[in-house]
């Protein structure tokens, strides 16, 4: 399918996209760039890449697909570098949470059509709460859904290849426009992960913060292992994002009143009527993607 | 170690005590009781209860051994229910998510000092988002802890008999006052159910919260798996415990204050702070017990 993978950020997420694609024999060669040496020392050793480029343009010039993995605040410097190395053809892909800003920074940097016809703004929905390409697992990406945001001026082909690349390594591909995602994430993702960060440090940071944290159980665990995702990313993340992020923090501050005013008031059948809701909504709910 | 276990309520906490001490060879004879004819009928067909008695008194009757493993709001009807069964030497515990509310209910209805003397109030942090003894599982307990909060009267010899028998099924012990118990399971439990409970509904319930729900991911998966949790056991938790889970909850809402005051500020390195304060210190974490 292609000869040259390029990634630029070799983390979890172009880590692993790379070993999916060399697993399932969709590349010949992948060349990758990170900030840090140290990184492509490692994916190199773990066979991850085949070689490390010196610059983010190095690992874009002769690669036929390329994938942007950065924190998504470092998009634009990215754009900024490789802009001069996307040839007609070339497929470029970013993997960021926050699709209007990314969206609105390869409008700004691509200025040459034949620049942004290149780029196809990706959200695989996968990942975790590690980091790093140590992580790296060429079945992140698979039963889990990636959502493709394509701009007016995306090449038709390119959206196509973007969808059977995906596809191939056993994502499950929707398309939506960037304002749509951007408010789905907000809620399904974003807020949950800013409340776990309230939620971890609340807990924490009281003089008996330790010795609770020593009793908490299996439903603890879960509820906060997000909280443990990375900052840089999570910083980005939740500035790229905050009017939709707020919107929905609003509403869970509606939603949490409620349950605590029907506490305060010993009212235990609206209580139990708004458990009841949540707790059925839930049980019935199962994540889509994964068979 | 023991002749018979009465089992008041067969769900998944009394149903998995009692295939645990079966499995352990620590009883002989199991007798359930539950106010549902179907749960009991279910309990026996699966071998977790040996004999269905009619009624929680006659459940009680000949065992050495009971577990009250009903609601917390039912802890009070249940005592009034077995109290004359209660014989000297007999060990009787309870399995609720609050202490304080079942210590005061025991002073008040088991009376008499022989009574009193017999319970053993117990918390064993496990369970699930699934209820009902379809789900009991004979290995629940291992690995976890199991809170006692003795009373003054509690019988020394009954209170050494409760830490042998959850020890001897695989739990760690810890002993502590109620009010100590029910401070630190605000924190760790109580506040992390009512924020799932908001957050899922708050999601479900906005014009778009189907669409959105269908796009959420296992971050999501994990972090509202607890707004599944049994409606009434819950309601009566948030009920008893309301003081300290709103004093929790307060402490959550300035921590969600200030990460949305520094979204809303751009100040991305005081977002990124507390951030990474949350991350490190979850990312270093571990449930305790467990091996």
């Amino acid at each position: 399918m292609f000869n040259q993978l390029g990634v630029i950020g070799c983390g979890l997420m172009g880590g692993s996209f790379a070993l999916a694609l060399k697993r399932a024999g969709l590349v010949q060669h992948v060349v990758g760039y990170s900030k840090s040496p140290t990184t492509t020392e490692l994916a190199k050793r773990m066979g991850v890449i085949d070689v490390a480029a010196e610059s983010a343009l190095r690992a874009v010039a002769g690669s036929d697909v390329v994938l942007i993995s950065v924190p998504v605040a470092a998009t634009e410097a990215t754009f900024s570098a490789i802009r001069a190395g996307i040839k007609d053809g070339m497929l470029v892909m970013d993997v960021g949470s926050t699709k209007r800003d990314v969206v609105d920074t390869a409008r700004r940097v691509l200025r040459d059509p034949k620049q942004i016809a290149s780029f196809v703004p990706a959200h695989p929905i996968a990942g975790s709460e590690q980091s790093g390409v140590a992580h790296a697992d060429a079945t992140l990406y698979n039963g889990r859904q990636v959502i493709l945001t394509p701009l007016a001026q995306t090449q038709p082909e390119l959206l196509q290849k973007a969808t059977d690349v995906w596809t191939a390594i056993g994502a499950q591909v929707l398309r939506m426009t960037p304002e749509n995602h951007d408010a789905a994430f907000a809620a399904v993702s974003h807020l949950p992960h800013l409340l776990a960060f309230a939620c971890f440090s609340a807990i924490a940071n009281q003089p008996a913060g330790r010795d609770f944290l020593s009793l908490a159980g299996p439903g603890f665990r879960d509820f906060t292992r997000i909280a443990a995702s990375d900052p840089a990313v999570w910083r980005d993340i939740l500035l790229a994002n905050r009017e939709e992020v707020l919107k929905q923090s609003q509403r869970f501050r509606f939603a949490l009143d409620a349950l605590e005013h029907a506490m305060l008031a010993g009212n235990a059948q609206a209580l139990e009527d708004m458990i009841r809701s949540a707790s059925e909504a839930r049980g019935v709910w199962q994540i889509a993607g994964k068979k």
